[in-house]
């Protein structure tokens, strides 16, 4: 079954809200089974709205609209809804319940705006809002079902989940939808596609779909698929994600299994060293702070992080991290030594099992023909083993930090995982 | 002028990312006086991208087009672009050399499909991506500009910016529009309406528009307006901003002009300091290293910034900056007396002119009925001086994060301005 989703309102199309609602129902929709084929965003503008209709109509069984239904004379999604279908506005008794009870609660007067609330079209199936006052309305037109919600997010998602997914689930018998993402560091997209370009020829005989989603030093790869049986999409996914594995199980840092928050490479570090009650210090030069403010943005970050410090003038390397003076005169600041001492030293500071340091060139100056812009040295220190990194990142300086940290987090893991 | 939004790849339809782009598009185009009628998400699949190029030709003037860009097979908006124009693929030696140059840059061999992406349809106006491999596409049919870009944020920002809104308003006679933005903090949006209700209405007559943008921490008031003169614009809008100090002149911490970049308030105190010849140090605990990312984030923090510390457990106040122990059995390390010794001692460690020092409670867990979630003492220090702050923000620990950081920067800047 073929859905779209049609957001009213000219709050979108001057860019004053993002449109949350739209993510939101494509998730649900996808969760049980039903393709969004086409989203729109229209102006409250009768034509507009019409002309959507019957677009819709041609490509979807069901259209979710949100917007317009508010009380002021700038919301006419209801006033078209009912010319469209034909079907003049009546007083609904059981609404005109819940808006009375929804005025008298917030001991606030019931005024003829609120109870024109109450009027749906006729022949309309209402969808209650138990949190707002609008209803929804479900009407059908040549086999294309449309639904029409408030804008408001927690009332259209109440409705949504309450009422309206639950209905469509038992009114027809669904393809169920699997996806699967895997999470990558280290590895460019094209890099990536060359390497995989057998397997990826072959998925096209399993019905799986391929996706590459690329962010700075992350890639992530969907694979998706659709069918009858949910045991035989999970097994052909995840037999297709084992094959990956044995090609680029480097690169993989951790799973998005659909409907569950991405995990961050932090996040997979953070977990980590909470199963094992460890701890984690960082000096950071060239991320400034970075590193640290993702782990300290995890709630629970006392756990597992100690402190941090970021030596950004050279000669604090030296008072406050220990690192040897000489250094910076001969091979400098952005060098192995450099960040094995910050590593060392650090940990030792903050006494936890695990530091992480950084040293490098950010950009947009400070660039050598040796030591060029995007130049970063890494170090994992735990207590018995301190690994380094050189990285040879690009020219733009907050692009680099988050490579950096995205590559530095990821050498911590795979060190932590050798070292079990 | 009309303009369409046009999304294409499946990973919107799906729900895995939100349109941000749409909501930055809409807003730029705003600005010039294009209004958006439409926008639309297709997914990867060439009938539906036909399609919708077909529905957007007849409603706009303008087409903005993102996504379906990247090397890799899922994209096909290039192909189907080629087709739709009947312009078939060659190279452009130009954006081959753009793109050699990029991967040259990062120490990465040119790979066959590297090299496709300079390929572009005969007759297209290229419009150069100077942060990836994608080349922006302009092409006309029947009186519609299409202009197709990469998804990825920046890339598109960038294309828009430098080469896309010029050529714009250039080629065509648009109205002039002149915005300028007053920059807040410390200051709700509702109490800030309500001070400004009698200022506001009267803006009316003077055609200017009036938008509230808050943020966490910060409100920002644009001033909108347009019409044949310049001149005659700014000095209306200008003059209304007079008016505006006259009232709310402690809360104001910058202006945004037309065209510019925003500044963040940890820029105009970078600015400030590098005015001065004078440099900061932090030392954060529930910001877990976020203010020094800010002023990293910077090109040239260096001759500012000389950083930071976060002693996140408790015992590295005391053994990294000389907090009296004792304070953490009495008072807490959430107290002014924790502050007022963090930003004193951290200013000495790191030999700055100025430190901020933050301790406070950013949730979720935490809290105590004295002092509950939100609560964050802020001291800033001088060479002779140091002042302290207490704020009692919500039980968002990304928000607590993001307001204490804009509340501590805002103390800084008044402290300097204090002290010329």
């Amino acid at each position: 079954m073929r859905a779209e989703i049609l957001t009213i309102g000219d709050e979108i199309l001057i860019g004053q809200i993002t449109n949350t609602n739209s993510v939101w129902m494509a998730q649900q929709l996808n969760q049980i089974g039903i393709k969004v084929v086409h989203m729109a965003s229209v102006s409250d503008d009768d034509s507009a709205i019409v002309r959507a209709f019957d677009d819709a109509m041609t490509r979807a069984d069901f259209v979710f609209i949100t917007g317009g239904l508010g009380p002021t004379k700038d919301d006419i999604t209801k006033k078209t809804f009912s010319a469209y279908f034909n079907a003049p506005l009546q007083m609904d008794e059981r609404v005109l319940e819940d808006v009375s009870l929804f005025f008298s609660k917030r001991k606030r007067p019931l005024t003829e705006l609120n109870r024109n609330q109450a009027l749906v079209p006729q022949g309309c199936f209402v969808i209650r809002n138990p949190d707002g006052t609008a209803p929804g309305m479900w009407m059908k037109k040549n086999n294309t079902v449309f639904i029409s919600m408030p804008g408001v997010p927690y009332e259209m998602k109440a409705m949504m989940t309450e009422s309206i997914l639950p209905k469509i689930v038992n009114e027809n018998n669904l393809p169920k939808i699997y996806h699967r993402t895997v999470l990558t560091q280290g590895i460019g997209e094209s890099t990536l596609a060359e390497m995989l370009e057998t397997w990826e020829d072959a998925l096209i005989h399993k019905n799986i779909k391929l996706a590459y989603l690329p962010q700075p030093g992350l890639v992530r790869l969907r694979l998706s698929t659709f069918g009858p049986d949910m045991q035989v999409l999970k097994n052909n996914v995840d037999g297709e994600i084992e094959k990956l594995e044995a090609q680029i199980k480097k690169y993989i840092f951790a799973y998005e299994n659909y409907g569950e928050e991405p995990p961050t490479i932090e996040k997979v570090v953070s977990d980590l060293l909470r199963e094992r009650g460890q701890s984690l210090s960082v000096a950071e030069s060239c991320t400034g702070g970075y590193v640290s403010s993702l782990f300290t943005a995890i709630a629970g970050a006392s756990e597992i992080f100690k402190g941090g410090i970021v030596p950004y003038a050279n000669i604090t390397k030296h008072t406050l991290l220990g690192v040897d003076k000489q250094l910076f005169e001969t091979v400098g600041a952005v060098s192995e030594e450099c960040v094995e001492q910050l590593a060392k030293n650090v940990r030792l500071k903050f006494n936890s099992d695990y530091a992480i340091s950084i040293s490098g060139i950010a950009g947009p100056g400070g660039g050598t023909p040796e030591k060029p812009v995007g130049t970063v040295w890494v170090a994992v220190a735990g207590k018995e083993k301190v690994i380094t990194g050189k990285f040879l990142f690009g020219d733009n300086r907050s692009r680099n930090i988050v490579m950096t940290a995205n590559a530095a987090i990821n050498m911590l893991r795979k060190f932590m995982l050798e070292t079990v």
